[in-house]
């Protein structure tokens, strides 16, 4: 398999869209991406694109075929891949995967979801299809509700507390703060968090990610066309994508995502790294307590300890390992299908040094994108 | 890239499973297709599969993580991929593009759709997001009125007949007549064709593909592991995927659907055959119109040739073509996202000579599988 680099990346802002739909925030996403590569439409062999549902947020399937007409990339193969949250990430794995196979040379590799044409109640709804709808969400299991048992868990065997998961939610929106894409430029007190409202004990409305609307694109390129185009390649050193079962009770330990640790384990081998030699990591905080099961499987902490470790502010930017230094889904936002390819932004602005207040200086960064309860999980490892 | 083999097949009847749901359809066609390969479920390294709206019709997303649990696949990568009715040609291509790259050796490619949970009204809405809903599909425009366009103007510029067109219907049924997995095992005449209710002026009832459920899958294996486990591998020799504006509007000529040429050129290229080469081809015929303009577009008889050359019996097995030797879409049924694997299963019965009264003793085989009005297109040349 050839190497594959990132050489252009582009995204929309982060939030409440009422002025534009699906079709004009992948334009803007995927245009401002091959902008940044200085290529043009013309140049694109190829389009991967992450959406969770089109069908049931907007009424509209097929989004392959329509992007890359409205993109102007007439008539080149597209691929919609859908994974739940995690669409995003898959998306970047399989337009990887293409390019690595020397198909193509040149990929646009997007995600976009549009949240808000519908009311909140039926966000909610939408979003259960990405559990197990007739095992799982018909009994009311929604997904506050399949990682509030998560966080019960973790509590009741590791001690870990309110405070330590409300922890996240301050760090990710100070990270925002210097995120001009973020849903949220708002600092938020550990007693902010506490005081929110309850949704699912012991979830508050300050330990869940929003919803939004928004898409993300990055270009990707083989070795020679990266060379050729672009001063700053951000390579992908390795990539990783495994399953879980979809229901939360079909699991042996609730507290372990397979699917994070084996697509962990997949990504690492390949880029020939441990957890030690990741210098910032983009995870899949849905909910805070995810952000922390995330540093388990990932193998930064011991299983137990993510909550201390959070708390001693080894996550923040300065720390140990700076986590979701953009703001995480909590703070930046969670458009679904688009939330996978921001992380992958994230990594290679971070790599390239032009991430700004948020630099980490990082050489090595990880993405960490999950569907459902973590019946998928999709890792990267970006070098520069 | 590496030489991908096709080793091993399996369907459930396609028809109307009123005791079955989507996932008992999908495992049944996976469960077949490793028996048929002669592997075990731990041999599978990965699995692609086309569903156009679990959402809409079962309001299940996320079947990437479902299908590989219950079918037994634990915890490897499983992607989902939706290019509305081209969903399963979709899904065997990236699978194809997956194994040529050497990332894995093992792959089992399926699609999948339970569509008669809902009433046929409900049934149309959920197809109409194929194509462009708010262009399109809001003023009334289903499919059946979509191709009636393209039949009309067929009819008006090339002298194409009802007659010339019920015959596809004629033969897709006769040939069903022989495959125990089509939906209908009944004859029609040209008279039954043209006395069937009219759906949208000139397409009526019996010019139009069923509403089925169904499921269809393949292994698809390395060159290396396809020699050790198969005697009778066959052979992916060409594989195209093109798109096209996602509105029938939008086009310079209604009458050529550009996604077809351009995959079809691709995979002519690639398998470096031409279409005097092809011996047996199974085409998107969602409306027989449709199979008349893939004749054309796929270069098998010259633009507004296709209706004499279907009435002159050339496409029926034993003529200069045999087209739909499975029944089509027309006979065979068409469950959305299982139809283009079920594609690829008659031409793999063709290459081993599996097909029984079918049979066409043909060494190269092609596949054309639509999506929407023909905003995607993917088209695979198979050799024995």
């Amino acid at each position: 398999m050839r190497r594959v680099a990132v050489i252009g990346i582009g995204m929309t802002k982060f939030g409440q869209h009422w002025n534009k739909d699906l079709i004009n925030l992948a334009v803007e996403a995927g245009s401002n991406a091959i902008h940044d590569a200085g290529i043009h439409q013309k140049d694109v062999e190829v389009l991967y694109g992450g959406t969770m549902s089109g069908g049931l947020f907007i009424n509209q399937e097929h989004l392959g075929s329509m992007l890359p007409d409205y993109l102007g990339f007439k008539n080149i193969p597209s691929v919609r891949v859908e994974a739940a949250c995690a669409s995003g990430g898959l998306a970047l794995r399989q337009g990887y995967i293409d390019i690595a196979s020397g198909l193509h040379d040149i990929a646009v590799v997007g995600g976009v979801e549009k949240m808000t044409d519908l009311n909140l109640g039926s966000v909610t709804k939408v979003l259960a299809t990405a559990a197990d709808t007739e095992r799982e969400a018909v009994f009311g299991a929604t997904f506050p509700g399949l990682y509030a048992m998560m966080a019960k868990l973790h509590m009741h065997k590791y001690n870990t507390t309110e405070e330590q998961m409300a922890t996240v939610t301050v760090k990710n929106h100070k990270n925002a703060m210097h995120n001009i894409f973020a849903q949220f430029h708002k600092e938020v007190s550990i007693s902010d968090v506490l005081k929110s409202p309850m949704i699912a004990d012991p979830i508050k409305l300050l330990d869940a990610s929003p919803i939004t609307d928004g898409a993300s694109a990055i270009v990707l390129a083989s070795e020679e066309k990266a060379k050729e185009l672009c001063d700053t390649p951000v390579w992908i050193a390795g990539s990783g994508h495994a399953t879980d079962t979809i229901s939360l009770h079909d699991r042996e330990d609730l507290l372990t995502l397979k699917a994070t640790v084996g697509a962990a384990r997949q990504a690492y081998d390949q880029a020939r790294v441990s957890p030690k030699d990741i210098q910032t990591v983009e995870v899949h905080d849905c909910f805070t307590i995810a952000e922390l099961l995330a540093l388990e499987d990932l193998g930064f902490v011991k299983k137990g300890d993510s909550g201390k470790f959070t708390q001693d502010g080894q996550t923040q930017i300065g720390g140990k390992i700076p986590v979701n230094t953009s703001g995480g889904l909590k703070a930046k936002g969670h458009p679904i299908g688009a939330s996978g390819i921001a992380q992958a932004i994230e990594a290679v602005l971070q790599l390239r040094g032009d991430a700004g207040k948020r630099n980490t200086n990082a050489e090595i960064a990880m993405t960490h994108n999950v569907g459902g309860s973590g019946g998928t999980a999709v890792v990267h490892i970006f070098k520069r």
